[in-house]
């Protein structure tokens, strides 16, 4: 594994590797904070799943979770959001492609042999994070958008791996919207029972959450017709699910979002993983 | 004046303007944090000068100085480094022209026109922020490199318009630097004599500062020998200047290093302003 880079931060290291990636069959930079804590014994980690366009420095740079993760000792990690390189399928929209694997494992021709970003999430570099210094056994997931999709479908279809669970505006009902029929359909084919396990309100609706949920939507959000919050909201309530879900007045779908609600879900988690 | 983007964040706004700047002869961009306070009443303002590179844009993003402001409930203005555009000066060097204004005035050719961020920062700039719905009369002053110059220098030849000085990293000594001796010979000219009223290592010497000072300086820098912090250093204690210099372990030069401390630098003004 190679040190891209390592900058303190906050007392902790903000550091950014490369590897070369089984399950994506391409080089994968992600980025791992360790809080201070860490030099003395294993600290929880939390997951952060980035949305349509960001690679893994997108939230490192502009989430402010740093200061949190330092203040409450856990770890946070930042994979990339798709395979990438030369030799990887693409597409000239930003939602299709390099940018936006959706967190599937692809079943279809052209992405069938890089697209695997499911289970290199769940696995892979699940794998890698858990051997390095300082990272304790104890996982968390959270993400922004197409990353809120990833971290709910992720953690719903594996609640052993993971105790705690949020979500930023999450893409809340991909098989009902223009942000997930094209890439569920591309990636996984056009039979859409197969879609189901990709989308939050189903697998809400079928299997919930051990556990309680942290939603965070803007409700100036110019995506709400295609994140579609009402249909989560809608199969939290009817299932009883424990959980909160929070519009938050005035707020769009920028990093400004994200990094102003950074520190509650950061507390949210670390009082979940102690 | 044109407004380019306006964003909720920590319950305040983040915008971002564009104007006709008359002191650089072309348009000019900032970015202005108004905290929630200010829905209320005006607020105490201070001024972020970036570095080398840097635009309105990137303190904004990765400063973290919003969550900070909106707790003391103050402003943060964020100016660009240099003028911008087509019929502006320019070299291919990273170290001058656009994007390294230096906080001077030119006073040669081909700079000469355009390149008046001394009197843009000190006089237009201040007097369109000034005018601004929540904006307060008590101004403070910090900045990163360059913009740790240009405050430091700014604050000190105009201790009326300042209430409060801080820098993190700042280009100490610049007149004995390679970042400076290049820069304020292209801008100034040969006459070095000129050069003193804008070096803050000179300037404190010289004239000190009304209040205290608190400087913040990343041990593991990688421009240490560039930026000189011995020389503020040593003319602060020789001086017997009220302030606070750290320098801080294992920080470099980065983002990283300025948002670690931006929580301190944002109490330490707040206190002195309010």
């Amino acid at each position: 594994m190679e040190i891209v880079s390592e900058n303190r931060s906050f007392g902790g290291t903000q550091g950014v590797y490369r590897h070369a990636s089984e399950t994506c069959g391409c080089d994968m930079t992600f980025a791992v904070y360790l809080p201070p804590q860490a030099k003395v014994g294993p600290v929880p980690v939390l997951w952060y799943l980035s949305g349509l366009t960001c690679t893994h420095e997108n939230a490192m740079t502009k989430g402010g979770f740093q200061e949190h993760a330092a203040k409450h000792g856990l770890a946070v990690v930042f994979p990339d959001t798709s395979p990438r390189g030369e030799g990887v399928a693409n597409d000239e929209a930003y939602d299709l492609g390099q940018g936006a694997g959706f967190y599937v494992n692809a079943k279809r021709d052209p992405w069938k042999p890089h697209y695997r970003m499911y289970d290199y999430v769940v696995s892979e570099l699940r794998g890698i994070v858990s051997g390095m210094d300082g990272i304790g056994d104890r996982h968390g997931i959270t993400g922004h958008s197409m990353g809120g999709h990833g971290a709910l479908t992720i953690a719903m279809r594996n609640p052993e791996l993971y105790d705690s669970l949020s979500a930023f505006a999450p893409i809340a009902h991909p098989t009902q919207s223009d942000w997930g029929r094209k890439q569920l359909s591309a990636y996984l084919g056009d039979d859409e029972g197969c879609w189901a396990e990709h989308d939050s309100t189903l697998l809400l609706e079928e299997h919930g959450w051990k556990s309680d949920i942290l939603v965070d939507q803007g409700a100036s959000d110019q995506f709400l017709d295609l994140l579609k919050p009402e249909a989560l909201a809608a199969a939290i309530a009817k299932r009883r699910q424990p959980g909160t879900v929070r519009m938050q007045a005035g707020y769009d779908h920028s990093y400004f979002f994200v990094n102003s609600f950074a520190g509650d879900h950061v507390a949210w988690h670390a009082e979940r993983l102690k």
